[in-house]
């Protein structure tokens, strides 16, 4: 037994999916179960959600729970992009390029047209650049815009760049959705209110994350516009994203939302993502891909101390983003001592 | 607070997802939240459930845990069946009623062929007879099979039925699934085991449901031909029903598994749903609409009955099979005390 | 070559596909062919249909000309049903048993209800409790209606019947769609204009087809409400039925509206059809299954008789409507001595 | 009428698809108008095209008749490739840019991955450096590759080229797939055989094009391996390309690949281009673009060239190829006079 909590541990900063589940949520969990309960989020839990949710982003939001954020993300597309559709992205976005083709199972066929951007970020001048052939039948059409915050290098758009991006979006009547895997370490990032980071600065819809910070499954795809909804009820259970005992997932979310405690653990993983960043510049060998600004670490490290860290059982993939960084994540339950302990493996390393 | 509590309550029978998951699998919960874990289902929980399927099943089985029936049905439908593919089964199946047309988007456009059956059974007869056109470029190509058990009328087929359509399928080369939705009740109710209903009666794939049985989310498709796997990560993945922390699904198969615990449960769940049928049918005006053999009731009651158990608070659904009776349903944790005091509110109705 | 030409013309009355063009759909397509022409429908010929077709079905239209029926059907319902959507049609409708899954690949997933109706056609009675669920998450969404006319029995819907069964789609808010690829058959069996067979009976969108009736390869897809167009064009396009020089699809519609052409070749067709009937009744050993109402011809035969005339070269089909009958279809080059050989060959097996 | 022939001759040079088909093939067409024949393919048209199209590839091939160019690529691919598959192509691909998604449609989802390469064609380099992931469940997997010959800038593949890309396919277990929509001017320009061009090369599947070479709408898929042609007649029947009266098809590929017509076209549309090619770049205010290697050029021409050419009737298409050139192309039926008239008018711009 022993073994296997050492082999566990040694996932730490491989992602912040390894985390479990805080306190404050398992309570939820364990609550909820008491009683029975009505199925497919008409329970009392999911009832109440839309109500929280409208009152954290100050505007009365539609919010559709569900247990995973691929889904979150196909179905918030499929909503927003007919079958001959574009989505533009930048070319590492998840949704590109780690959900096996999410997207194009859920629109039917549209398109991902990858941006290159700037690190992580796409910019709007090359968005406006892509979207072309609008009402030619030979092509694809321009549909929607899905950006990443925190992206997919680590870095967050300012409140700046997300408008000027959905001006460009809305300028040519496509909708912009952002995936929020992260949203809660942005939001501590950048400082800033929910409603400033999304529908104040332009954002459709949100697929809103909580699972990575804290909970064991639970994600929300939340519209800003109540047109956009469409079918997205039959499109989620004909995908089987409908939980019979949806209660589970809701009250997930409710305590996730409820007395900051979203905030305080992206806090939490934050400051040790800083930490940690800040432990390995010291290391004259080891640079940064990307500047560290929420729970994400993308550094470059000599091979020979990526073989030792991995002979301590570290998973250090270097296959991240095209071979060109290894990406190491905090979260919420990551400790000084975690990070004390990774450092101190790098010193011994050399 | 008591009155949320009182209008939890009414729910019980109106299935049997309304209840929350037993202490078991709760506990699991728990202790699988200790410690960091690898995603993706790589944690030490998903790889052990292999070797304890296996063994339920007297056989080296493939399985894959999902947090959803209505996507372990989809998904294991896709591997069996092409685009242009007939999906033989009941009229009546929930993959053919209710899943908002799931195996049709999974499969990518398969054809459900519903066959009449007599009662919620399928027959070897009709079977046979509907299996035509094969290797005619005009027709949608018989494909699969799918057979629910307990089956929709709350019937379950006996061994040697599901032998004898396996039969007619393999004989037209047919790959069966057996939508196992209330697996555990049904293996109680024939008192066999788990390979005698499955493979040993011809089942290639089986979706496994643990979430109606004292889970919160949780079931498994499980493969008894390694032929049959294809390319299932990819379209599970594709789906958004890998989910990240996998381990948590995993957790509540292991416990449900161990034990007995879903033996017990079912048990529990068929006694109650027995003792409901015999309350009922003390009663004149009620009759029974098929057989109670598992831990559903069908059963039509007088219009005004049904005013006085809905003024009560309870949910009786008329619209269940074409609105020829009334569903009930028992549950791993419904009580003598519960069954007593809706028989209780059927004597004051009189 | 002899032996070829003779081999061909047993095919006679096997449909009526087997048919060429007729002369003056021919001599438009030599005359379409001189000169260089914008492609894609931005030719002359195909601008013009618009015009035409409108003016003959009294009403302005909006046409879509495909060279292939099973593309029109399919096309024209993924335009009027969603992907979780239901199409109501007769369980023996080409749309649902010979177009290999065509409207569930278009639609994106929908789910065909086979109606069994009365003989070839369904009943507004039969419609009207199959449509159920509306709104509700777990079930399939009634969309739409799908008739044939004339329908696959060789039965023609009278006015009265089609008004009827539009009624019961639009009081549930369901489009309603005819396959017409018979559509001139019918006209001419029902003496009544285009206008009342379709929009003035409530019909929403037409497949037109032509092919059968004189053409090489040309329909058309005719919507009489321009708010159900939808994004046709686009989803022509990536079907790959946006052909380039689609100027000789155009110019064969465009000389078979002319002149009566149409009308003429499906009067002959209808005669040709009803002498053959005649003459088959007049043999007590032969049963007509269904009355013969346009073009086709549906009988049951005495084995032995079916025998003598295959061994003759004809293709007497008996798998036609679950082998319930022999079809016989006369087309537009039918001509009467075509007609005596083959009851002449019937006398002769006696 | 003089109007519309005056207007007609204009849209000279703005593809080859604005050419009608040749004589031999028109012949075709009315030969194969006489009697009767059976349907889908089962004609003598259809039957002998196997053995035709095997003598000119020198191989035992598989071919199936479409009159689609899109069709046949999308059909193609979608053999070669699952839905969560990746295919490989330039991005000026017509796959990737003027298709509107059909390849995404037929392989129901799938992804292309667009290279830049050098002008028009992919690398064997840049297309090994993109292939990765495999096994890998988060991303979509490589599946195929495309190429596309004569390529979308005009050029023409060496065989050389060919066989390294072709080379790298393999290595990973992909297939490849070539887009010969200008197959025969690609093989006068290379002066080569079919089999060389092709399966010699490397080459899995191919898309024959005929249509812009002198056909009216004709089309073949072409496989150099059995086991590669999976269920594309199910594939092709579902989507409405196996036409009824496919003799008419298969007559005009019978007629274009008899007797050298598909070459003699061939090179008198890369002889006129060049022609025009040569005329161009002797105006020192015009460049071309990419050099002129079969029937196409493209060249950047001054704005008030392209305005005067344009007030002449002519259609200058700046929007090809991201507005970097104009596109003009020869056909099988352009002529010395053709050209001659267009530096003519270009002469008089100055």
């Amino acid at each position: 037994m022993a073994t296997i909590k050492t082999k566990r541990e040694r996932v730490k900063f491989a992602s912040d999916n390894v985390a479990g589940a805080c306190p404050e949520v398992l309570d939820a969990l364990m609550k909820a179960n008491e009683g029975d309960s009505a199925p497919y989020g008409n329970d009392d839990y999911s009832k109440v959600l839309q109500e929280k949710f409208s009152e954290i982003f100050e505007k009365e939001v539609i919010v559709y729970p569900t247990a995973s954020g691929t889904a979150a993300n196909a179905l918030a597309l499929s909503t927003m992009t007919p079958v001959f559709g574009n989505i533009y992205c930048h070319k590492l976005a998840h949704i590109n390029t780690d959900e096996c083709g999410a997207p194009e199972f859920y629109t039917g066929g549209a398109k991902l047209i990858p941006l290159t951007g700037i690190n992580g970020k796409i910019t709007p001048e090359e968005l406006e650049k892509n979207i072309s052939g609008t009402g030619i039948v030979h092509h694809t059409q321009p549909s929607s815009v899905s950006i990443t915050q925190v992206c997919e290098t680590g870095e967050v758009y300012e409140l700046d760049e997300i408008k000027k991006i959905a001006d460009v979006a809305h300028k040519h009547k496509l909708n912009i959705h952002m995936d929020g895997a992260r949203f809660a370490n942005a939001l501590v990032a950048l400082n800033c209110t929910p409603a400033e980071m999304t529908w104040k600065s332009g954002i459709d819809v949100l697929s809103f994350g909580a699972t990575k910070n804290g909970c064991i499954a639970a994600e929300a795809i939340i519209f800003f516009k109540p047109e956009l909804v469409g079918n997205i009820s039959f499109l989620m259970k004909r995908a089987g994203h409908l939980l019979s005992k949806m209660r589970f997932v809701s009250a997930q979310l409710d305590a996730y939302i409820s007395n900051d405690v979203w905030l305080k653990n992206a806090k939490q993983a934050n400051e040790m993502g800083k930490k940690l960043s800040d432990g390995l510049v010291k290391h004259s060998s080891i640079k940064l891909a990307y500047p560290t600004q929420a729970n994400e670490v993308f550094a470059k490290f000599p091979r020979e101390m990526i073989e030792h860290l991995n002979s301590l059982g570290y998973k250090m993939n270097e296959d991240e983003l095209d071979g060109q960084a290894v990406r190491l994540v905090a979260a919420w339950n990551t400790q000084n001592s975690d990070v004390e302990s990774f450092l101190e493996s790098i010193n011994q390393s050399k």
